[in-house]
């Protein structure tokens, strides 16, 4: 493979649960001295890119936060590509305080855009009854990510997809997803490198979102056996990835 | 018209908000008076029977429990007639108790069904979550209703229908919808009289679930121009109602 940069997933490819994938730390640092260049692309949208980098800091993996590319700034980047900067958010206040940082405008009337992230417990039957009234009014509905469920600690979670639904049929509307395996998302990361997807590869654990997103871009994709990877799930979808690997310790495998 | 039983609308036929339409208890004693049989069917699935035959109390409206249909007593016929009575509810506390006394077991592990309502408040993500698991464990989804959305006094409230959806897009499962406009609602009610859909009409403001469901079974389909009547609504879907009538008080006009 003629590659040069790497977008690398973070949930089920360094770590799950709380605990780092063994000889994540040292695939990073093969991958660095070797010369390759990276950034960490993460459908995760509970969490700000700070927070994101502190958790991965308490399982000793040292990533800086202006490596992490999630949705939000995906969001960020594609209200303000069309001058249009208000918006209501179904997130939560860590998401909130990043979107604002990015200059975007949170209001609850009057607004551009619904912005629907994974809420978690901050999802409320009146939040949903307000997003829904937005919409009626003329807000535009924004999906930072539309799966369907997360492994969680205490088991599996809602992600922002059953939510993002939830006002689709409600509204009549749909939603523009801004999360993988939208082509924007990778495209943003890709072009902080000044990369181009004929010289990258992207290493996920979902088959779909990782590998089918990037794969449609022209990238390589590589499809680690932790996380979320099911070994049925590559005959289902109908999509081969470039190579699949045990785990990211494995990578010196392919490079 | 070769009529002899009748299915009522409440909401939006015999009051909208808290008011009662203007003349409704008059033409509910003319019918009485010229020997016509009737019965109430609602969509609503916030309060129990009892609760909304209160409610019509207070607003001058004697219609005693035992002449209302709601999509609960639908799902308890549903679920005794398979021998399937464990149940995981969203809903009220109020429905929650009249399911109780219809022969239905609620449990939050270990049941056949998920039952959806419009639960109002009480919807949260850790109850969205639970039912989400128990679905993902064999359970099946029974949606009492999947209307959008409902005119309430403090403005559009969602109803069962956008979590319905969100559920069957997490699980991948589709629900069983036992309310309007499922013939077995109809069947329901007019079975209470030993009607006949041929020797029966329904009275209602919405010209999908109530008109075109009830049509749909064979009935005729009265539609009133008031609750959430709007004209465009009759092209819009292409049903065509048998009659329609400026309120329920207009009723002497056809019988």
């Amino acid at each position: 493979m003629n590659i040069t940069y790497l977008l690398i997933d973070i949930d089920g490819v360094l770590y799950v649960g709380d605990t780092a994938i063994t000889g994540a730390n040292d695939a990073l640092g093969y991958l660095r001295e070797k010369g390759y260049r990276f950034r960490f692309v993460s459908n995760t949208t509970r969490k700000s890119r700070k927070s994101i980098s502190t958790y991965l800091m308490g399982m000793g993996l040292v990533i800086p936060e202006s490596m992490i590319f999630t949705p939000l700034l995906a969001a960020a980047d594609y209200m303000k590509s069309r001058g249009r900067t208000r918006c209501h958010l179904l997130g939560t206040p860590d998401i909130a305080a990043e979107l604002r940082s990015q200059g975007i405008t949170l209001d609850s009337g009057d607004v551009d855009y619904v912005v629907v992230g994974d809420a978690g417990d901050a999802f409320s039957y009146e939040q949903l009854n307000d997003a829904f009234r937005l919409l009626l009014e003329g807000a535009m509905l924004l999906a930072l990510e539309k799966d369907r469920y997360w492994m969680g600690q205490g088991g599996l979670q809602l992600s922002a997809g059953p939510f993002v639904t939830a006002l689709e049929y409600a509204s009549g509307k749909f939603a523009q997803v801004v999360g993988k395996p939208a082509p924007q998302f990778f495209r943003l990361a890709l072009d902080s490198m000044d990369a181009l997807p004929g010289e990258s590869a992207m290493i996920g654990d979902d088959i779909t979102t990782d590998i089918g997103g990037a794969m449609a871009l022209g990238m390589k994709g590589i499809l680690v056996r932790t996380g979320k990877f099911r070994p049925e799930a590559i005959a289902e979808v109908g999509i081969k990835p470039t190579h699949v690997i045990d785990s990211i310790a494995a990578i010196r495998e392919i490079f």
